[in-house]
C-alpha cells in the first residue's frame, strides 16, 4: 500500500508541474479576471482551467479516488472528507496575487487517506521553489531537504497572518485585535504574503516562525500542513487544541511553545467549517 | 555633467552587485545578531560590513562626495542633505527580513545632486532583481523596462504598508486604524513583505498598486523613488502635498487619484525628520 501512495505523489508532483507551466503562461499575458461577488473575492479563468487539468489529470490514473477543489467546491461539489484517498486542492493559492502578479502564487495539493494526510506538494510558481513532503519522510524545497527555525520565544520570532475585509465587523474588529496584540508584544514583526500555502513552506523552511489564520480552507492547508509537520514544525488549532483540517482555522510554527503562546493571544470568530451543509 | 552621472550610475550597479554577494555569503552562514536596543530594531554584522564595503568604494572613485548611510547615522554621523552629490544607502533594506531569511533584502541606493534624485539601484537579494532607473530614462528591473500598473481605482488596488510595534500608543493606534480603514474600503487587500525598498519596486513593477508608510527613513526610499516615478508611478506626501525625501513618510501609487485617495484615508502620527537636530 505504501508503494502506490508513493506512486500518487510522484504522479502529483509531474502534473503539479505541468499546472505551474499553465499558471506561468497565463502571467506572461492579460488575465481576463472575473469577479465573483465581490472586489476580494477573485476568480481567474486560469484558476478554473489549473483545477480542471489537475483534476482530470488524477482521475485517469486513479479513477476511484476523491477530490476536494477549491473551484469544484464553489461550483456546488461537497466538501467532505471520507476515509477514501482523497486529493485536495487548489489550484491557484493567492489568487489575488496572481491577479497582481504579486510573487506568492502557489499550486497547493494534498493528499489525505482515512482523514490522514499521506503527502503534501506545494509549488510557488513565481519563486520556483517546489516544497514536497510525504508522511515521515521529511519536507524538502527543489529537492533539498528543509527545516523549520525551532524558535520558542515569541519575541525573537517573525509572525505570518492574512489581512482581510470581514463583512461582520466583529469578525474585523477581532482579526484586527488578534493583529495588535501580536505585534505589541513585541514580536520581530508581522508579515502577509498572501498565499496561505506559502506561508506554510515559509515557516517550514525557517523562514518565518508561525502564522495563523482564521477562515481559510481546507485546500489551503492541505498540502503545506504536512510539509511543515515534517519540517519538524507543529500545527494546531486557534483554541490551542489539535489541529482539524476542515475547521477553517490554524496556527502553525516552528515549535509547540511558539504555537501555544499565539493560541493563548489570540481570540477566534466564528468562521464555519468546510464540511458544514450549508 | 551629464556623463559623470551616468558613471556614478555604472559604478553604483557594481558596487552593489558586489555588496548583493557579501549578503548572499552571510544568508548561507548563522548571522551572529546584534541587538540594538530592543528586538525590533535589529542590526547584524552583515549590515555595517556591507555600508563600509560600500562607501569605502564610493569614496575613492568619488572623494568629493557626501553621503547619508543608515550604519553611518546609527554610529552618530550627520544626515542632511545638501547640493553636494551625495550617496544615500541603506546596505541591507528589510534588517529583520534578513535575519529571519525571508525573502525580501535589498541593497539601496538613492544618489542625489542639489536635493533631487539624479538615479536609483536596488538589487532585491534573494529574488535576484536589479531594479535601476536614471531621471528621464525608465526604470527597469534586470535591464527590462518596467511600469506601474496604472489602476487608478482604489477598490481593485493591491496595497502595501508595514505593521511595526509603535512604542506610543497612540501612533501604534493611529497605524492599526489607517489600515483597517484601507482594508475595508474594500481594497484587493494589504500586503506586508517588509522592505520599503523592495514595496516601492513592487509598485513600479506593477505586482502591487500603492505603498504608503509613516515613520520610513530617506536611505529606504531614495533608491525606489526615482524606479517608481521612472515607471510612470507618483509620490507624495502623507498629507497629499509633495514627497520631501527628509519627512520619514511617503504615498507611492500607480497612479495620482489613487495615492490622494490614500492620503484622504490616512491620518498622519509625529515621525521626526531625517534631517532634525538631536
Amino acid at each position: 500500500m505504501v508503494d502506490s501512495w508513493q506512486e500518487c505523489m510522484d504522479y502529483c508532483i509531474s502534473v503539479t508541474r505541468e499546472a505551474g507551466k499553465v499558471i506561468h503562461e497565463a502571467l506572461k499575458h492579460d488575465v481576463s479576471i472575473m469577479l465573483k461577488s465581490s472586489p476580494v473575492d477573485l476568480v481567474t479563468e486560469t484558476d478554473q482551467k489549473v483545477e480542471a487539468l489537475i483534476i482530470s489529470s488524477i482521475k485517469q490514473k486513479f479513477p476511484s479516488h476523491s477530490f476536494i477543489g477549491e473551484e469544484s467546491v464553489a461550483a456546488g461539489a461537497p466538501s467532505i472528507l471520507t476515509d477514501n484517498p482523497t486529493w485536495i486542492i487548489d489550484p491557484i493559492d493567492g489568487t489575488t496575487n496572481f491577479v497582481h502578479r504579486f510573487p506568492f502564487v502557489a499550486v497547493s495539493i494534498g493528499f489525505a487517506v482515512n482523514k490522514e494526510i499521506e503527502f503534501g506538494i506545494v509549488y510557488s510558481c513565481i519563486e520556483d521553489k517546489m516544497y514536497t513532503a510525504r508522511k515521515g519522510k521529511g519536507a524538502f524545497c527543489n529537492g533539498i531537504r528543509i527545516h523549520v527555525s525551532g524558535q520558542e520565544d515569541i519575541s525573537n520570532s517573525l509572525v505570518l497572518t492574512e489581512i482581510g475585509y470581514k463583512k461582520d465587523p466583529e469578525h474585523f474588529k477581532t482579526m484586527m485585535t488578534n493583529m495588535q496584540r501580536i505585534v505589541s508584544i513585541p514580536t520581530h514583526g508581522i508579515r502577509s504574503p498572501g498565499s496561505a500555502a506559502v506561508n506554510m513552506c515559509l515557516v517550514a523552511a525557517g523562514a518565518a516562525d508561525a502564522y495563523y489564520h482564521i477562515g481559510i480552507h481546507c485546500w489551503d492547508m492541505a498540502g503545506g500542513a504536512i510539509i511543515v509537520t515534517e519540517a519538524g514544525g507543529v500545527i494546531i488549532d486557534i483554541s490551542g487544541g489539535p489541529f482539524d483540517l476542515m475547521s477553517r482555522r490554524l496556527i502553525t510554527a516552528s515549535s509547540r511553545a511558539l504555537a501555544e503562546r499565539i493560541a493563548k493571544e489570540i481570540q477566534p470568530f466564528p468562521c464555519g467549517r468546510d464540511d458544514e451543509e450549508d
